[in-house]
């Protein structure tokens, strides 16, 4: 597997794509994108799993499932079409029927998604002209368009691409995602929303079960994994579409070949994912917690969220503060069993925690890890072999200031 | 029932008090408090459900469930006595019966509460010179230098003591507590710790299963509603002290005087939980999150838990942001059932959500609320009739600073 540098979702055989600015966003900034492929794509998606699942999210759940091919993917920001109703509904229909009337194709094979505030109705004249420019746009060069129109408060677009050999012919995916608060994603496929959303896309051939089952490995390797906020949100999307256009012998389920593809999708989502965290909101330090020895995986999950949502714990990374004590804290506090004076602690290796007490490494030797951009920490609870890694950040002023002036 | 200006916990008959600074926080500022009463009190506890349950906790909790009556509580601030093995339970030990010989009081008769940093060994020679101090300072009027002792990130005092006619007397109840941040509570009764510490003493004669009975629904309705930060400390104590020095008939479980002493002291627990909340750090926000309507008040507590705790939500209150739509979100991923359609939303009263959808007030009349120091929600989920009420406050600048300082 090779990574193509300035890759995208148009690196990918017989993809076209474009990112517009309609006036979405009072800053002026790009905030519609499209990917659109002539040939008609197999499918697989996983969106949020919060009760109040946005309008494009309940109405791409419905094309998804019923297994038919799509040709294009609408997706804007400034607005996120949740909490409006039966016109949010009808809005997320109509956004569908417009662009795929401007490309002779049917509503049922268009997909849409929405980002932004939730509960303010979507302004459709706005969007009517958007999706006219899109339409306009669309270009086989057009994925890093694309990835910069789908941005809320990332800061920097997050775009992707690898290519490697299956069935007999080179076959690519392109990816691009979104998202920096609202962020802590449990997807479900088919049936799942945060504010991340991504789309993926591939020439390879591949049948639809096979697809959902990478994904669905994919998603609990990358995205399910990830947290900045701990707030899952009301429109998460991840959208794989295959076009075939590779040549390739069709991927089957169950085949050397669908192994193949499904790490390069993991790679795909897990590169991404990582770099949504990095990108979160006010973000400083990118932490991967990793808990070990638990009774269970479960457990693990349960121990490794706890610590990674704590706001505690948060604070004191962002301030380059070994304070173990809120991490054995957060690990004790979250529900699971386990004998703290069996529990041991490393950041990036370096003894922290020794059967639930200090190390005895001098603070110094800690801070330096803590300085650090990106460090990990291992936490062993010795009472199992239970394991789980979560990816998380620090919580900085930023994050207060972005989430605070959000509205203003 | 009245309240007691400028109450503490030596507003009841026959307690005595301390507060001095014996150099465990390099501030200079007060450390160690002292509670005393030579009358033998029935005492009642309960403490922290985090498994990493500090040295003094595990040391209280024996005494509490021994039945034996108590004497004397001494508390230092600045050092958590948790994460610290055997060495830190010899040194709770320690500390109580120093403390008791000065007192010709054992150890068993003894109660200790730490609260600081976690994972540090107690420096035994200041706490030996600190508990001659304090004994030393005991006073029938020292019940607001003990409050001011027990502090950590709090920026006031929290004392407050009341009276009522209960058995032919009249009884009093005086109170203090401590807390800013690691604040979460889930306290079991005898068998649980955040940082948060609350005494009660009373002058009332009132059985040990009685008493129990009382702080059992006292807590309930008070510190375990409570959540600054959702981290749940290693260290937090609710004690109720009671030496029966005013003489009333002894209270016992299942009568008319001790539903009256049970409601006196969820209003004494309850005005020190909302003031803890109130002084929490970086706080500029109290916001009372009332959910009703719901399948079961367990659901209920799930959805007002996930809202209080969510760091959208909270950095939209301090942003004076009604940003409701981040309240939706945070019921809908708690993983609780109902439907969004059903949902409606008042701020003080001021409708803001009806059906799932904005209820058309003009925005500038939500500002205006969320303005205000103290508010509250009502949000009622269509789907039950369980119901739970939360006191939480708002997510801050100086939360961060306070959390990212805390060690330098």
């Amino acid at each position: 597997m090779e990574w193509i540098e300035n890759g995208s979702v148009t690196t990918p055989s017989c993809f076209q794509a474009s990112g517009i600015a309609c006036g979405l966003k009072r800053s002026g900034a790009a905030d519609m994108a499209m990917i659109y492929s002539p040939r008609p794509c197999v499918v697989a998606g996983a969106f949020t799993s919060n009760l109040f699942a946005a309008a494009p999210v309940e109405y791409d759940r419905e094309i998804v499932s019923s297994g038919n091919p799509v040709h294009l993917v609408v997706v804007n920001s400034g607005n996120a079409n949740a909490c409006t109703g039966e016109q949010g509904l009808r809005d997320a229909e109509r956004m569908a029927e417009l662009a795929g009337s401007m490309l002779m194709v049917h509503k049922s094979q268009v997909l849409v998604s929405s980002t932004g505030r939730i509960g303010v109705p979507m302004p459709m004249d706005i969007i009517e002209a958007g999706v006219e420019m899109c339409v306009k746009a669309l270009s086989p060069e057009g994925g890093l368009d694309a990835s910069k129109a789908i941005m809320t408060t990332d800061t920097v677009p997050k775009s992707v691409a690898t290519a490697l050999e299956v069935g007999g012919a080179t076959i690519r995916l392109g990816g691009m995602t979104k998202g920096a608060g609202m962020i802590a994603p449990k997807l479900k496929l088919q049936p799942p929303q945060a504010t991340m959303l991504c789309y993926v896309t591939t020439d390879a051939c591949i049948e639809r079960d096979a697809l959902n089952a990478c994904l669905a490995k994919a998603i609990g390797m990358s995205f399910n994994r990830i947290t900045v906020d701990g707030d899952t949100s009301t429109n998460d999307t991840v959208l794989v579409l295959a076009n075939g256009a590779a040549g390739n012998e069709c991927i089957r389920l169950g085949t050397v070949e669908c192994d193949r593809f499904g790490e390069a999708l993991v790679e795909v989502l897990g590169d991404l994912a990582r770099r949504m965290v990095l990108d979160g909101e006010g973000v400083t330090k990118f932490v991967e917690v990793n808990v070990r020895g638990a009774a269970s995986d479960l457990d693990a999950k349960t121990c490794a969220e706890s610590i990674a949502n704590s706001a505690l714990c948060k604070t004191a990374w962002f301030g380059a503060d070994p304070n173990w004590g809120r991490i054995l804290c957060a690990a004790g506090y979250c529900g699971i069993s386990f004998d703290p004076y069996r529990v041991n602690l490393d950041y990036d290796g370096v003894p922290v925690v020794r059967g639930g007490m200090e190390a005895g490494t001098p603070e110094a030797d800690l801070v330096e890890v803590l300085k650090k951009r990106c460090w990990k920490m291992d936490l062993d609870l010795g009472a199992g072999t239970g394991s789980y890694t979560v990816w998380t950040c620090d919580l900085t002023y930023d994050y207060v200031k972005i989430n605070a002036d959000y509205h203003t």
